[in-house]
């Protein structure tokens, strides 16, 4: 594993290097950036496990080349590289959609340079995908709004310009969004770590809040819309994203806040009925017991560390993906942009 | 300033020496468990204003403390010492309440024995408040239930056994309270750090959430009331208190989970008239900018730190004191009990 410094014009947190699968290690962001070079696919799904790479699009991306390099070095890894990189994480649907679609290739006998292109093809997709989400996403916003995002779904978090904040940059960029506010997003703090640096890169003022402040932000007036990114959006449009989020819709709903939920088809499961059937990720109690290698909790103490949470359908007043705008989303209003399942 | 280690059996967070006042020292727990001695008033606003202590009843009891020490070193200095303390931290109303107490008795002439006595007094009864709040709080709750508090209440954040905390303690030895949640309380981990530190002491075995996690702990039915203390409740009981507390109070009533306001009548300040009077204190955007001391954003970011919110009396089922209970606050209900401006 090599570890180079990457120059502040290229936020990428996955690159294709022919032969190995550079992930910009964000465990480290800000106060470093560094890099990892995968060379096979457990290594991806290790990258992936550890959250090297996070981002429901990034993952799916990863995977997609982690398949690559099983493809590379032995043809005859390819069954169980698919099932290592499927279990690395349970709830962001993108990872099964990318990986679905290399095993689509697999079956119809590609070979690695096949592979390759199906790869690129994914990621070069999910970039316009963001672009014409951003465009989509900020046309719902009225001139001079606040917003408030969660948790990280910029270039970090997918191919490039983001989910949530694809939408953000285009909605500053032509003057709809005034004001652009970040929860930290605990315990990972990718709000505060990643949003926080790339929006900065950027040249957006953004300000950040504890999570717990969003309600009495929101009731500040601030802020119009919630805009968020998704891991895994049901076929009645009950959406999975980053734990607080379903807090910030309720949030939102009692202050009359409008909450934007923005995310590639790729993220739409059609054979998810309801969010109640999809796995939520409990991951390890010592996230929320210290932080950067500092206990904060007395040795002994117990914590319940879920990493996503589920929004109600009912509770969103727009999913965006690159397909077109669902508004005031039900499983009709789903079903005929995506389809019945 | 010395630095004694406590013994395990004294959580002392406020202990009169005689001619110094001993503060444990709060920033440092739950890894070190040090003390200050405070020779004078200034110390004491500084130890209020560092968050040495914290917790409105226990700067409130502090505070009397420093206008002692003011007295027996030159009565020529109790008023500019009343004026420093006052200034220390502008939320909680218990501070204002026990230097009023204070003026008092020094407008009538009392020596430095005599404060002291006074201040012993103010200690005294707030822990005999907080036992029959434990008492009226507890016989609220269902049997079986979950209860999530926020912050610390407990023994640290007054003379012992705590507001809101007290009512968990009364609950769980009584049989009633089956589950306890602490939520970490960003961005000083009041929750995280002395809550949970303070309930393993006493062998109560609580689960730390994330902030953001209380909405989706709620969804899952394993709490059936959340209980908080309170820095100031308004004459129509609107009660200021630690960020987050008013998004708690919203999930609360999304979820059908009762909400429990603890405060001893101190906390309640019918010269202000609703919440929108109540001043919140804005503190360093540092607190958010790093994580136990180690920097997590991007340098140049901007934070917003208020470290109060309010909630409004609408989403409050009980007010608890230790004159009796205010079920479905308004201006009329807490007049009835604490008597009219």
């Amino acid at each position: 594993m090599s570890s180079p410094t990457i120059s502040h014009d290229s936020v990428r947190a996955v690159l294709w290097q022919g032969d190995r699968l550079r992930l910009l290690d964000q465990r480290l962001l800000p106060a470093q950036e560094r890099s990892i070079d995968c060379t096979d696919a457990d290594e991806v799904a290790t990258a992936i496990r550890d959250l090297v790479v996070r981002g429901a699009p990034a993952i799916g991306i990863a995977a997609a080349w982690g398949v690559v390099l099983a493809a590379q070095r032995d043809p005859a890894s390819l069954p169980g590289a698919l099932a290592t990189l499927r279990a690395a994480r349970p709830t962001a649907v993108n990872l099964m959609w990318a990986l679905d679609r290399m095993k689509r290739a697999i079956d119809a006998e590609a070979d690695a340079a096949a592979l390759a292109r199906e790869a690129q093809a994914i990621q070069d997709e999910d970039l316009a995908a963001n672009r014409r989400m951003g465009e989509l996403g900020a046309a719902l916003i009225e001139g001079g709004s606040g917003v408030l995002t969660h948790c990280n779904t910029g270039s970090l978090a997918t191919a490039g310009f983001g989910t949530a904040l694809g939408v953000i940059r285009a909605g500053v960029a032509d003057g709809r969004i005034a004001r652009v506010f970040a929860g930290e997003t605990r315990p990972w703090l990718q709000g505060a770590r990643l949003t926080m640096w790339e929006l900065l890169r950027d040249g957006i003022a953004a300000t950040l809040i504890a999570d717990s402040a969003a309600s009495h932000l929101m009731k500040t007036g601030q802020v119009q819309w919630v805009v968020v990114g998704a891991d895994r959006i049901a076929a009645n449009g009950d959406t999975a994203n980053k734990i607080g989020t379903y807090q910030l819709a309720i949030a939102a709903r009692h202050h009359g806040v409008k909450f934007m939920v923005v995310a590639p088809s790729s993220t739409v499961d059609m054979a998810t009925t309801t969010g109640e059937d999809i796995e939520i990720e409990l991951r390890s109690s010592d996230e929320l017991l210290g932080y950067a290698g500092a206990r904060t909790v007395v040795e002994g103490a117990k914590a319940w560390n879920p990493v996503f949470d589920v929004t109600p359908h009912t509770l969103i007043d727009a999913i965006v993906t690159e397909r077109g705008v669902v508004e005031k989303p039900d499983a009709a209003r789903m079903a005929a942009l995506f389809g019945a399942r």
